[in-house]
């Protein structure tokens, strides 16, 4: 039975926790900071990865597993890398009843722990490109978590690939970013503002972090997929040298980049309402529920005629379920299979059944509407991807309505709140995507965090072009677009 | 290029190693005992993963995530699975920066911190059966190691179910081992036994364990998956008790099964040769390849009809690919696709191509054979079946010319050697499946194992019916017939 779900407008954090939790997605566990991923979460993950992998096979990728564990040493051989990720690692010093000689730390990312195998298996430009994937757990010791957003062990995949010049990693880096983009906007219905990190916000040991920034309900931002050209750096560290088509001897240039867990988390803030869990049908699991009103002088000829029904919506290619047991009432169940996230629900009892049609019941609008029983298929195929498009559309427009062109400092300030003030508590929070002018130094992004907890998400790569004007921060002439938000 | 791979004949287990590193199966990792799948070897564990996945989700089963980490004190809390697993933990004593209040271990396999979860999930009889599965990396510090067959850490899967009663419960765990059976034998052609461990080799905190045993061609059993009844030892151990149809409080009965990466290791060990890799059509990447033969003033129309094959057999719904490349000679990629283990290589040359016909080459009996051009999809489709099955049987015939009937313990010497001996260094090596009547006292067993390494591998389940006659190790009474051999 559901527990009551905190309606976004009091306390948008408890909704999310109460979303996940009642719905079965995930769970707290024993362990600190890591959560357990319940199968209605984890269908949603598989849905994920299996779009994922499609999209990064069909672009030329294979898939390899690496050792989760990785010599603390090898960490020591990036500079940036391990400032970036030492605070935040989980040493293993003991194994099979002893100590070990050197301590291994569980994987925070696999860069280095690859790249001291690229050096095996690279000599020549022939050897070029590698284009890796793997999927793994990882860990990032975390102090403050939440459930599916931010966990000390997370699913994730990263993708690592070895490229002969500049040109074909920093192209890579570019096109993983926008397969990225793609699935996560037309598969999890979440768009995204796709562009560069700003210095202080890139990954440690890249050269420059492209990254896609979804706005959740609160109108915070959330990273969703991050794509690195980290140049020769970890080349250089790990001494992967290749005889290149001169015949001379040159450092490998390479990319990362990943996508993770997180993004079921992503795709519940985006979507979902005070009943509960909204899935775009791409991912849900049961697109269509079928719920019978039974009553007991027609629930056998109800049941069986909802059972026609089933086969005529699978037939059409539906993943869809009947809800006979008659242990709960119509109205308890439309509640949970609302609260579930089940796109369309179809009713369907002993008039509807003399009348020849049923009751669609859209989860996203809530409208309701009736329909041939004859039409089931299509009207069923038709409204599920309507429900694709809406939610889509709908999340845009709250990104748009809540994204403002901002030029000065003061309006910057008013338009964020303080970093004491809780402006983003609620849904009625203060904020949103700031579009400003940037002068591109490191010091006017400091001090508007500082004051207002607000940090650069990107520099939308569509919006660099014919840059006039003055910083929105500084007044400085300007380098950059930007756009600014509050983050998870 | 390939180097050379060592005879069988000569060293069998050099002869494994060099077929997994030419094949670019796995590599060598610079984590002690961890190894590194390549793509090549990654995408076979794929391909048995999909079907798995599909059969565990066909009889019912959903996938979860639990964490990576396991509090020590968990362990500790059934005493038969401490003890069996304790010595193998890798342990995590700080993280963060900080050292732990209570450091973790590694998962060596998830049933503690599963059932802690289990804990907070089952009620009553109407939240069960919990039928979950995960797929994960675990870890299990070994100190002699051998790419697939035995890592420190390997990825597998883990089945972990919860029944209202013991029958059913004994009931799943002989469905999975069956479904492991039936994806072993039919997928990757490895005939196996199945039947009841001895208590000496069951799973630490099981009542019983199942497994499937399949025979290498060094006459070396390799257990290929287990399956565990667990009775309530780990309900009673994380105290989850549930209310009963009667409405009285119960301990849960409880189930796990496995399988991992091991499979990769039984199926290159059981179909390779000594040119390499063979393998099954089913779990080949590649199941056809196209070597045309180049020849300067035909190159371009050899090519042009070589690409109109690929697309018919693609078209077939076989996975082809054209070894076009005109760098290497015919010879030459002859050899590194049989290496590949592709598992039929079409020929065609300018004289095939007026001639109206191509060349077949099997890669499991090497037999050449001419096909009509106009054939070739319906012809691959059918050799890749004879394949398939031949790879199946040859490897049973294999296995029942190398099982003996064995009734005393002179013979049972005579046939696995002293443990001292290098019996099973190489494919002529003594040994094999000793079938024989067995007292069921351990201490036959330990003898035999201390003074020959042959162990019991299971009570095959389909001859334990009408047992007559004495123990072939003691003279006793029998109770069981059991399969006994040195094992990997």
């Amino acid at each position: 039975m559901a527990d009551k779900i905190t309606p976004r407008a009091t306390d948008y954090s408890q909704w999310y926790i109460d979303i996940v939790l009642n719905a079965k997605l995930a769970d707290y566990s024993p362990v600190k900071g890591s959560m357990v991923i319940r199968p209605r979460g984890y269908a949603i993950w598989e849905r994920i990865q299996a779009e994922m992998d499609r999209r990064f096979k069909e672009t030329g990728h294979e898939n390899a597993y690496f050792p989760l564990l990785i010599p603390m040493s090898f960490l020591q051989k990036e500079a940036d890398h391990v400032k970036g990720f030492k605070p935040e690692l989980a040493v293993v010093t003991h194994a099979g009843g002893e100590e070990l000689e050197e301590p291994y730390c569980i994987r925070p990312t696999s860069e280095t722990i690859i790249w001291a195998m690229y050096k095996n298996w690279i000599q020549s430009w022939r050897d070029l490109p590698l284009l890796y994937n793997q999927w793994a757990n990882v860990m990032r010791w975390e102090k403050r978590t939440r459930l599916f957003l931010r966990t000390s062990e997370f699913l994730w995949q990263e993708g690592h690939t070895a490229h002969e010049t500049q040109k074909e990693a920093e192209e890579e880096a570019l096109r993983m970013v926008e397969v990225y983009r793609d699935v996560v906007e037309r598969h999890l219905c979440v768009p995204v503002l796709m562009g560069m990190k700003s210095e202080a916000e890139k990954f440690a040991g890249a050269v420059h972090t492209l990254s896609i920034e979804a706005m959740m309900q609160d109108k915070k931002a959330l990273q969703a997929g991050t794509s690195h050209y980290l140049g020769q750096n970890f080349a250089k560290a790990f001494d992967v040298q290749f005889q290149n088509r001169e015949g001379k001897l040159e450092h490998v240039y390479a990319t990362s980049w990943g996508t993770s867990t997180r993004l079921v988390g992503a795709v519940i803030m985006t979507h979902s309402d005070d009943k509960g869990l909204v899935l775009p049908p791409s991912l849900a699991v049961d697109q269509v529920v079928i719920v019978p009103i039974l009553r007991n002088d027609s629930k056998v000829a109800v049941i069986a005629h909802a059972e026609g029904l089933l086969a005529t919506l699978k037939a059409a290619g539906v993943r869809a379920r009947l809800d006979s047991d008659d242990s709960q009432s119509p109205g308890w169940k439309f509640a949970e299979w609302e609260m579930r996230g089940v796109p369309v629900r179809v009713e369907v009892g002993p008039k509807d059944m003399a009348a020849g049609h049923v009751m669609f019941a859209r989860r996203d609008t809530g409208e309701k509407f009736t329909v041939p029983a004859g039409e089931i298929g299509t009207k069923a195929v038709e409204v599920l991807e309507a429900i694709q498009k809406n939610l889509f559309e709908r999340a845009k427009k709250f990104r748009d309505d809540n994204t403002h062109v901002i030029t000065n400092y003061d309006d910057m300030k008013a338009f964020f709140g303080l970093a004491g003030e809780d402006a983003a508590g609620t849904a009625n929070a203060k904020g949103g995507f700031a579009d400003a002018l940037w002068c591109g130094d490191a010091v006017c992004e400091t001090r508007l965090k500082a004051e207002t907890k607000a940090t650069i998400r990107c520099l939308p790569h569509d919006r660099q072009e014919g840059i006039h004007g003055s910083c929105a921060l500084c007044g400085a002439p300007a380098r950059h677009r930007a756009v600014f938000a509050r983050a998870y």
